[in-house]
């Protein structure tokens, strides 16, 4: 059984302030809570059924990690899924650190606001082999179960820094690829070998400041009547054009 | 202001059970809303801010469609928008007839449950100028109002229509095209004229007795650590390269 104190622990980690205070976010479900055990990041508590544990008890015990059996209830109750047959674990955030432009391709996030949004492109450049993003202040919080739980476990390989994408920008020194509607057609552009994708936010796209920023406009083209593409389909889109080029 | 029984009417709506019975369905919002006006969906009723009506007064009235002035509160209150500063209406559902298959492409989904993903996926389709879209009886609702906002309004465009895939594929006599691990790379596949495009479910793939009726195994090449990309984004990724040889 979960004792009390720790279902209200948990459960306040749903909001930003209190995962600022302890330096604490939740994973939850079979696969992502896996993923955490094997990443570089600090578990410092697991909740597990008990099929759970006692599949996972050696690395639990060889990484000296506090578990508690939990019923699918207790699970339920501390988290953000509304069914959870496995697992739900606390672990440490990372610090925001940023680092070094390192070669090849990264991404930057213009607010992009909606955090399911950013984990499924966080998944998605897992997806491309692309691990840093560079998320404005603005941007939704890449520690959000529901940014965590959209990445399907691709948080454990892919850093998040949350920058002043105009200064951040300005210093990198890299060309910068950003979607607009009058660019040069992504079926065709030539990536260079290192950049910056920069991806606009949900209702506005990219901001006139940073706009001024993008050496190469480059537009996906489009064949019907929508008016534009959710942001993290764009995203995955063109990392799937410059993929291409480097085979 | 809004009458009682209306706001206690479109609010039962949000339930498919209700959707059924009353053949209605919610849009939200403005840009849905005007596009739901220019559409050849039958509007029943629209409630809108003074601004939303002063601004489509002439097109209410030429299309002789009842009409109600409300507040952002009663917006909010009958709807399913966290905020909503134009408008909602109440549309006719459409009849679910099969269409006859026609040239081009369409898409096949085989039980997309979430409502987001299918209305990205439709929002998707639109964008590519593919405006037929066959989903198996498990799928997400249509009309659930998480469907038709993440569409953006290309529910206009798009026709979906929910079949029992295994029979229709039987019957439809086309190139079944879907994305397994194991299949030719979708960036060098040469889709014909004509075709599906299956996508799997988020959770399972391509069930075992429609993956016996895929004509074309096709693979998104994969770079990094991610296991899998969201179905919608897998969707909109092969089309995108079905539709760079029509260029």
């Amino acid at each position: 059984m979960v004792p009390k104190s720790k279902i209200k622990f948990v459960k306040s980690l749903q909001v930003k302030k209190y995962r600022k205070q302890e330096q604490c976010f939740v994973v939850e479900g079979r696969k992502s809570v896996i993923e955490l055990l094997q990443s570089d990041f600090e578990t410092i508590w697991v909740a597990g059924t008990k099929d759970f544990i006692n599949e996972n008890l050696a690395s639990l015990e060889k990484l000296n990690i506090e578990w508690c059996e939990a019923k699918e209830e207790e699970l339920i109750a501390m988290g953000s899924f509304q069914s959870n047959q496995s697992a739900l674990a606390i672990a440490r955030i990372k610090p925001n650190v940023i680092p070094s432009t390192s070669s090849g391709f990264c991404l930057a996030l213009d607010d992009i606001k909606d955090p399911g949004n950013l984990g499924t492109i966080i998944r998605t450049a897992d997806w491309y082999g692309i691990h840093s993003l560079f998320a404005s202040e603005e941007s939704a919080d890449f520690y959000n179960s529901k940014s965590i739980s959209a990445t399907m476990g691709s948080f454990c390989r892919v850093t998040v820094t949350y920058v002043d994408l105009k200064e951040w920008l300005s210093q990198a020194k890299l060309p910068v690829y950003g979607a607009f509607l009058d660019g040069e057609d992504v079926h065709s552009v030539n990536f260079g070998d290192r950049g910056v994708i920069l991806i606009g936010s949900e209702s506005h796209g990219i901001g006139r400041e940073l706009e001024a920023m993008v050496t190469k406009k480059i537009t996906i083209p489009r064949f019907g009547g929508a008016e534009s593409l959710n942001a993290a389909m764009a995203a995955g889109i063109i990392l799937d054009n410059l993929v291409r080029l480097k085979k």
